[in-house]
C-alpha cells in the first residue's frame, strides 16, 4: 500500500505535515516536540532576597507560556504541589487561562498527583481544559514525587502504589467510556455512571511520569501509555535500559512501541555564553536542589557536582543553543525519544532571564534538533 | 468621625467613588451590581434541533463573558453539572479561560455543589482562579438543585443538609486560616495542614445560594454570608419575608445586615420589542423549564404561565430593557439588594441572540438602574 504514495508519512517533513494533515498527527511523524515544565515555585531569589507575589509568580507563567507558543514550542507542563512555596496546586485552572492566550502549545499537567486526587474529578478538569484549548490538553499522571497530597487528602501513604494502580485503572476506563461501571477500594464505587463533558480529542492523552522504578515503566508500557521520563541527576545514559523495559513491556502487551511516545524532561537553563549559563544558574539550582535533598536526606549539592551535571553526559540542560543541541542529540542517540520537556529557571529565577531562555529554546534550539532528528529518522 | 468628611462613602456616586477607592469597595457603595450566569446547557434548539458541539458551546461561552465585560457588567457565574445535557462540571477551568480575555468582571460559580466537593479542593481552585485573576474570583456554594454529583461522588442523599453544614464550616475555616486543624464526618480530618495557594483578595468571597428555605437563609445571615436567592417561578414579592429572616439573623448572630450584599438571580432574555421578545424566547423557556418539571414532578409550564412570569410581578425578565430595568426597580422595592444576576438564553439558545442581549444589558439596563438605585440609597 505503501508504495502507491510518492510521500510516505516519515519523508514528509513538519511544516508540509502540519499543513496537510493537522496538528494532530504531529507525534506520528518525524517531528520532535520540545517544551517546557515548571512546578510555579515562589521562592525568595538567592541573588537578591526578593519574593514575587503568587499572583506575580502566575503572571510570569501566562507570559511564559504566550512566548513558548509564539516561539513555536510544542508543549507545556506545570506540577501539582500542595506546599507554600509552591503556586500550583490546581494547575488545570492555571493551564485553562494559559489557553486562552495561546494557539498551538500543548497544555499538560506535570505531574498529575493521581493517588490522591479523584480520576473523576480528574478527567472532568481536563475534559474543560481540552474543550476550551481547542483539543490541547494533556494529563501527566505520576506517583508523586512529592508526598505533601497525601495527609492533605486523607490517603495513606502505604498504599503509595496501589492507589496509582487503582485510580490509573479508573482514568483509563474513564477516558474510554462515556457511562462507567467501577469499583476499587479507594474511591466509591460507579455504578452506571457518565462522566461529562467528554473532551474534543478522541483520546485525551494519558502519559505516564516515572522517575526511574522499573515497575512503573513496565506498567506505562503494558497499558501502552506513553512514557515521561524525569532525568534530573545521575549519568542519563542510565536509563537507557528503563526505556527499552517499556518498549519491551509494551510489544509483550501487543503494543506497537513505534507508536508509543518517550518524553525526557530535565532541568536546565540556557544562555549566550556556557560559563555565563552555569554561573548564572548555579545559586538557583543549588537553592532547590538542596532544598529537596534535605527532605529527603540526599548529600547538598557542590559546584562540583554541578558543574559535571552540565556537562555531555550529565543530567542537566545548561549552557548556550549549541551546548543543549548537542546534549538533546547525544541523548536521542540513546533513547530514540519524541519529546523533551526542559524545567527552565528552577526555583524563582528572574523573569527576564527565563523568557530569554525561552526564546533561545524556541528560534535556536528547536528548529536545529527537529532538522537533525527528521534526518535521523528517514 | 464621619462629620469630619464632606462626603462618606454613601454619598459618592460610583464612578468617583471607583477612581477614589479602586474597583473592590464597590459593594459598600451605592454601585449596584449586575450580571449574568449560565449553566452551560446543551441541549438542541427547539426551533431548529441543531445540536451545537461542547467545544462551541464553551467558546460562546467564553465570548460573551469578553462582550459582558466590554460593556461593563459586573459578574459573570458559571454553574457546576454532571450530565450530558451540560458542558460545565467543573467551572473553575472555564472561567480560568475567561479570566485571561477579561480585565473587570468578576468570576463566580454558580453554583458550586460543596456538599459532593472537597472543600480543600474548591478553595485551591478558586484560589488559583483569583490569582489569576487579579483577584475577581468568587464561590456561590449551594446546596444542589440537581442531585447527579451525589451518586457520582459517593456521597447519599440522605446526608444532603449535613454534607452542606460540614462542608461550608470546612471551606469557612480554610478561608480563614493558612493551616488547619479539623475533623467530620464526611472527610478525612486535617492535623495543622496548609492549605495552597491563598488568593490575592484578603477574603475570598463565598455567597451561599438559596431556593427558598427559610433554614438556608437564616444560615447565610448567622455566619455573615452574603446571600444569593434564585427566583425563578411564582410571585418574587413572596421571597420578601425570606430576605428579611436572612438580615435578622444576621443582625442576631452580631453582623451588620448592611454590609452583607443579597443577589436576586432570575431567568430572562432582552431584545428591542417586548412581544418579539416573548414569543422568541418561549420555545426554549418551555424546553428548559419542562425538561426540569419532569425530572422533578412539576406540571408543564404553559404559554399562559409563562406570560404571567413575563408581567411586572413576575419571576421571569422577559422584555425589552425598559421592562428589565422596571422589574429590577420594582424587585429592589421588595428586596433592596444589591446585585442582579440574569441567566442569559435560557437553554442552548442562538449566539447572536444572547450577544444582542447583553449588549442590552450592559449598555441600556445597567446604567440606568445603576443610576436609579444610588438616587434612593442618597
Amino acid at each position: 500500500m505503501r508504495n502507491e504514495y510518492p510521500l510516505t508519512l516519515n519523508d514528509l517533513s513538519y511544516s508540509i505535515a502540519e499543513v496537510i494533515l493537522g496538528e494532530r498527527i504531529k507525534i506520528m511523524t518525524n517531528h520532535f516536540e520540545i517544551g517546557l515544565y515548571t512546578f510555579a515555585e515562589l521562592t525568595p531569589d538567592p541573588r537578591t532576597g526578593d519574593l514575587i507575589s503568587p499572583a506575580q509568580r502566575l503572571q510570569q507563567f501566562i507570559e511564559r507560556v504566550e512566548l513558548a507558543d509564539q516561539v513555536g514550542l510544542d508543549v507545556i507542563g506545570l506540577g501539582e504541589h500542595h506546599r507554600p512555596d509552591f503556586v500550583s496546586s490546581a494547575p488545570e485552572v492555571i493551564l485553562a487561562a494559559a489557553a486562552a492566550r495561546t494557539r498551538s502549545i500543548r497544555l499538560s499537567s506535570a505531574v498529575t498527583v493521581l493517588s490522591s486526587d479523584d480520576p473523576v474529578r480528574v478527567f472532568q478538569r481536563f475534559a474543560a481544559l481540552d474543550l476550551i484549548s481547542d483539543g490541547r490538553a494533556e494529563i501527566m499522571a505520576g506517583r508523586g514525587s512529592f508526598i505533601e497530597s497525601f495527609p492533605l487528602f486523607g490517603y495513606d501513604l502505604q498504599d503509595y502504589n496501589e492507589l496509582f494502580v487503582e485510580k490509573l485503572e479508573l482514568l483509563l476506563k474513564i477516558r474510554a467510556n462515556e457511562r462507567v461501571t467501577w469499583s476499587g477500594q479507594h474511591r466509591p464505587p460507579l455504578d452506571d455512571r457518565g462522566v461529562y463533558p467528554r473532551p474534543l480529542q478522541e483520546e485525551l492523552p494519558i502519559w505516564i511520569a516515572v522517575g526511574g522504578t522499573p515497575q512503573s515503566a513496565v506498567r506505562a508500557g503494558t497499558l501502552g501509555l506513553p512514557l515521561a521520563v524525569a532525568i534530573i541527576g545521575g549519568m542519563p545514559e542510565q536509563f537507557g535500559p528503563l526505556v527499552a523495559l517499556y518498549r519491551e513491556a509494551a510489544a509483550g502487551a501487543g503494543h506497537d512501541p513505534a507508536k508509543l511516545p518517550v518524553s525526557i524532561n530535565s532541568h536546565g537553563f540556557i544562555a549566550d555564553d556556557s560559563q555565563q549559563a552555569r554561573d548564572y544558574a548555579y545559586p538557583y539550582f543549588e537553592q532547590v536542589m538542596n532544598k529537596i535533598g534535605r527532605e529527603r536526606g540526599f548529600p547538598p549539592m557542590t559546584r562540583d557536582h554541578y558543574d559535571a551535571s552540565c556537562e555531555l553526559r550529565g543530567a542537566n540542560f545548561i549552557g548556550t543553543p549549541d551546548d543543549v543541541i548537542e546534549k538533546i542529540l547525544f541523548q536521542h542517540e540513546i533513547f530514540g525519544h519524541q519529546r523533551f520537556l526542559l524545567m527552565m529557571g528552577i526555583g524563582t529565577m528572574p523573569h527576564d532571564k527565563v523568557m530569554h531562555a525561552i526564546e533561545l529554546l524556541g528560534t535556536k534550539i528547536a528548529p536545529a534538533v527537529r532538522r537533525e532528528i527528521a534526518l535521523r529518522m528517514k
